[in-house]
Parts: structure tokens; sequence; C-alpha cells
């Protein structure tokens, strides 16, 4: 599936720390256990690995510490050149682009791709106002405006053109929550239900409390490599970029960098999206996740909220979107999201996933990761293989 | 001189804003500035951009503003991925060995990379606070180590085993200011004397004020390209790591992580140090110009001292070394110092550096540059060549 001259990349390691309020964990430990789970997974040693990426948004304003390539290097005893990486809540995405790049240049043979935030040794507030950074910060976040009201202002234009619902956006929350009591390493592992989530506190309307992903600490890596084999393929993974303000969009119905981004992918593979067999998207909001299924060309603009709400995106459905659990169940440390999208489709695909599993019928199986910064200044999305 | 199955990379523009402390200006302009100014160097438009590399160290902490990537696409308005990538002071260096590899990657053609700092909207304190987020924040900055205090441990340590002296660093610092002074856009631009530099005032023995590179603003984009040809290009960009913490090294007389990179780069090009015709080299302080001689090759260990004292790296010496004025007198806005490395190779390769233009004989020359992030845990030396 991939260009005859490029060598395929195998997708031979993963793991996932638990995601949370992790009081008694610190950036280093939490990073150093993905890494060394990952490397178990893949049944290797940190010496084998010729490039380390690790992606993180925070870590400098919320733990005074920058330089991470070069602390996980230390910390994971990886001898070899290593890179942070940073794209606000893309930054996951980002960092597996950048492996995928440095693969294709034939320059490394296998590397591992480390995602890390600790976001709660700091107050709600400064959480708040570090995460602004993601957006505009001279021309959004400075006149007040929050990643909630973003997201609230392309949730009320979407309510306006397509007749979207309060119930379309609670039933993304109520399927993440439900899949999400199966991820051992979900932040909220409770089932709700959909008047709970519609009657949520409000936060920016139409966005409720349950509409929102929460702030979590959490780390996750993947390992990837020319060299040594897996049933595992990334395909590609591919880019895209929007104006960083919202307000200089001319449509806001959708996320351009999304729709840029999986045209690429779906062009590179020679796949279209009704090859997809399942996705782990970028739900930072509830609206987050109905964009992404019109943007990712899954279903027609104005029907992702119908198509939620006929059970079409659940475990069992036809196309099942975050059987993690999502950023909105799982949670949200900024740098490992990215990562543990594609954590979760290796534990798929390799039907390791447990009571979560989803069913996937055919002999080859294809699924992808979307992943999104800001309001949708970046976005990244990789398609994956699997070869029975 | 490139391996033949990789295209040859040419590096086509380049540009440097004014250094310094620019009260008037913002992260934002200055960045937009160099880019707009090497888009004008490379007679190209911003659309002819495939791909951009954003390398910042404190936006985060200093501005409030993540998304680096985002921003400068947006501002430059270049419609294509768009990446920050950080390594501490080594963030410039960093980013061109990751358009480097996308070079060679084939998936793009034309790539920038844009260098910004913006550090004196802060106090001194919070600065210093700032950039020793480049060293280990639990094990040393926390303890109340500088990054003055860590480069004067290392220079303790060169004196006593090479009998290197305060007039050895004084000379380097003397060389520096006096190129400098024919560098418009140079932070510094006045003559110092030997006993000025020697007698300055005490920062971390044996460092005086005048060993050390000051807190500035500025920045610095190259452009970089395997379609459009030029007389420059650019050989190859290693990276190397070592332990993030000073302490935590066998030996601090030299540095590992620039030892490696080098060896990986004269290996890759099949050239030695005598090969190079002039370097800037990453003086931070006045002992790292020194440390940087010895380990890239150019002199024995401890020699480094005797030989920049006979003037052999001054701008009509056997080897010039930082013919811009190094980070010393230049300044040393983070992000940028690594790409006004290679805007520097450009202009004197291509006889355009004005007064401080380095004499080159041979018809085939060679330049080198190298970056340090930290205290030496990442170093980036890359090799340029110019063909006549």
């Amino acid at each position: 599936m991939t260009t005859s001259s490029f060598p395929a990349i195998y997708l031979i390691g993963s793991a996932t720390t638990k995601f949370g309020e992790l009081w008694d964990r610190d950036l280093r430990s939490l990073g150093l256990e993905a890494a060394q789970k990952a490397l178990l997974d893949a049944k290797m040693q940190a010496s084998h690995i010729d490039s380390l990426y690790v992606a993180n948004m925070l870590s400098s304003r919320f733990s005074g510490q920058d330089h991470l390539g070069a602390l996980f290097a230390d910390q994971i005893q990886i001898n070899a050149p290593s890179t942070h990486v940073e794209a606000a809540c893309a930054s996951g995405g980002v960092a597996i682009r950048q492996a995928w790049l440095e693969l294709l240049s034939g320059q490394s043979q296998t590397i591992m791709v480390l995602g890390v935030e600790k976001m709660t040794d700091v107050s709600s507030a400064e959480a708040s106002a570090g995460l602004s950074g993601a957006s505009d910060e001279e021309w959004e976040a400075y006149y007040g405006v929050t990643f909630p009201s973003l997201y609230a202002m392309i949730a009320q234009n979407h309510m306006q053109l397509y007749g979207t619902t309060k119930a379309h956006l609670a039933a993304c929350a109520v399927k993440n929550h439900f899949n999400a009591c199966m991820n051992p390493n979900a932040h909220f592992r409770r089932i709700i239900t959909m008047e709970t989530a519609i009657k949520s506190q409000s936060i920016a309307e139409p966005l409720g409390l349950l509409d929102c992903s929460p702030i979590s600490d959490g780390a996750a890596a993947i390992i990837l490599s020319t060299k040594i084999k897996s049933p595992i393929e990334l395909l590609t993974s591919q880019q895209s970029q929007d104006s960083l303000a919202l307000h200089d969009r001319q449509d806001i119905s959708s996320l351009a960098a999304t729709k840029k981004a999986a045209q690429k992918a779906f062009q590179a593979t020679n796949l279209t999206p009704q090859d997809i067999h399942f996705a782990e998207v970028h739900d930072c909001f509830t609206i987050a996740e109905l964009l992404a299924l019109e943007d990712l060309g899954f279903v027609s603009p104005g029907q992702s909220g119908p198509f939620v709400a006929s059970g079409h995106t659940k475990l069992d459905g036809q196309l099942p979107i975050n059987p993690s659990g999502g950023l909105k169940a799982v949670g949200h440390p900024v740098g490992a999201t990215g990562i543990k999208q594609a954590a979760e489709i290796r534990d798929q695909l390799l039907h390791r996933a447990g009571e979560r599993q989803v069913h996937i019928p055919s002999k080859k199986q294809f699924a992808l990761t979307h992943n999104v910064g800001g309001s949708g200044a970046t976005a990244v999305v990789s398609i994956w293989s699997h070869q029975t």
C-alpha cells in the first residue's frame, strides 16, 4: 500500500500509562513508564532505538523543564538523537509524522515516539491559561477567549446550519464514557446517561461539562521500525494547517486542516473513508467528534449528529469511533493524546483490547488516527493497516 | 559529496533580523521579518514553501504563546505543514536537521526553517529561570545551578587539566566582539580589550561578564531546497545526545555530544576537520568556544587556548571561527541562534559578508555550524559546501 520506493513502516510496540489526576506522579516518571512498557511490548532494549521524539506542550510553563528530548533520552537510556516537538494538542500526531519522515529518509530504522503531559500540578486557572497558548494569545486569549468558548461557537454554527442538537453532542459523550469503562487506563470509568450529559452544568453554551475532555496527566509511547516487522503498518501520516485564530476563517462549520490532511492521507494510500474499519478521532469536545466524522469523509456535512445518535459509531456499530473512550473519557494529557490514539489502534488490530475489542470482519484491516491542535490550526491524519 | 541515492540539498535563502534588546518588537514581528527577508533573498513566494519548522525555546513561558508552527505558517501565509521543535539552545540546529530529514524523505522539496526568540519582555531573573529549563530542572536548577555556574565548572576543570588561562578565554571574547563590530545585526558592536575582558565583573569564577553571551531578542530564517539550485549545499546535519545533568558525566573536559555529532558529520561527508575553511560554533560562554575547537577536531585536547591566543581563529587566521561575532557579541536569542549560524555561512560563502568577509582560497569550500543545547546534552553539527 506504501509507494514502492519507500520502505514499509511497522508499528512494533506501544504502551499507555494510566491517564488521570495523578498527584503522586511527575512528568519524568510518567514518560519513563510509557517508554519502558513500549520497549517491553516490542521486546527490545533502549539501545535498539535510533531516534526519539518527545511530544509535549506545557512542561516549560507547568514544570519549568524544557529540553525534553534530552531529558527522556537520558532517562530511558536512549543514546541517539532526541527531539521535542510541539503543536499544542496535536503534538503527538506531529511527532508521529516526524518519525515517519525520518524513517522514510532512511537515516534511522527504529524510532520511539513518546508523548507526555503533567497538567495537574498547577491550578485549573493556570491550566486554562496554559492551554490558551494553543490559540492566538494576542488576538484571542488576551481578550478572554478559552477553548470551550471557541468550540461552543463552532457548535452553535453547526446547530444553526444543520439542526444538530444537544442530544447529538451528548450521544458522543455517552458512547465514549461507555467505551472508557472497559479501558483500565481511562481517566473516567463510569457510564453516563443521555439525560446526565444533556443536563450537565453549562460551560459555554451549548457545551456542558460532559461535552468537554478533562485536564489529565499521562503518557503514551509507540515504536516504529522499518527493520523489525509486525503485522501493523503505518501507511501514511499527513499534516495540514489553517489560521491560528478562529475569527480568521471563512467557514467554521468544518475544520479545513482535517479535511486537507485526510484528503492527502487517502490519496497517499489509494484508500477511501469507506475502507476504514474504525478510528480514533480528536474529541476534545463532543462537537469536535461530530466535525471529525464529516471532515474525514465518513459522513456528509450535517449528517454526523444523526449518524452518532443512530449508534453507528458504537463498538458494535458499522464504524466504531474512539473505542478507547476518546479524549472525552480517557482524558487529554495534551502531548500524550496523539500517541495514545496509535497505541489504541495497535491494541485493537492485535485483538488485545479486551472488553472494548471491536469486531473487524475482513482480512485486510484499516484504521485511522486524527489529532487536532488548537481550534483546528493543525491537524494530523495517519492511516494504519493490519494484514492477518 | 552527498550519498548518491540522496538528493542534493541547497541553501537558497537566508536572513537575520537585528539581535538585541528590542523593546519595541514582539515575537510575531521578529519571526515574520526574518521569514519575509529570507523569501526575498531566495526570490520566492511563501506559497512555494512545502513545510515550515519553527525553532523556539521559551515563548510558552515568556509570551504565553505555544503552537508557533501554526502561528508563523499563518503570519507568513505558508499553507503547509508547520512544526515547532525545541532542544533548548540547540533548537535552531535541531530544526535544520528536521528539515534535512524531511527533504531526504522526498515528502517535501522546499522548506523554511525559522528561529525566533523574544526574551527581554521578562525580568533578568525570570529570563535566567526560564533558561534553566535547558538543564535538569529537578536535579540541577532546583538546587540553584545556573548556566554560568555549569560552564564555570567546565572551565575550572579545563584550566586544571590543561593550563588554560583567563587570557585564553578573553581572547575568544575580544575576537568575537571585534568581528561583531562589522555585523550590522549584532547585539554588541564595540571593540573590547584583553584587559577589559579579563577584568570584567566576575559572574561564576573563572567566567566574567565578558565571557557570557547576552540575553537577546531576534530571529533568523533559512530556506533549503532539493528543487531549486544554489551554489551552497547542506551536506549533512548530525545530532547527538549526552546526559542532561552535568554531574551525570564521567568527563567534563569536553562535550561528548559535540564529538559524536562531529564524527558522524565528517563520516557522512568523507571530510576531515582539516577540510573546513571556517565555522560558526556555539560560544554561549568563551569556554564553550574553546571546547568546540577541540571537540570538533580542529585542535587536540588542551590546545584550544593557545590556538585562539595565537590569532589563528581571527577573520584573517588559518581557521576563522565565528566570523559573525558568535553568540558572545551577536547575541543569543535562543531559538534563532542555530539558524543565524547557517545564515552567516551563506553570507560568507556568497562573499557578501562585507567588512567581516573571510578569505577562502580554494575553489571548493567547506564550512561548519555547531549548535549546543544546555550544558551539552544536545549537539548538532552541520557541514555546508560551496562550489564556485
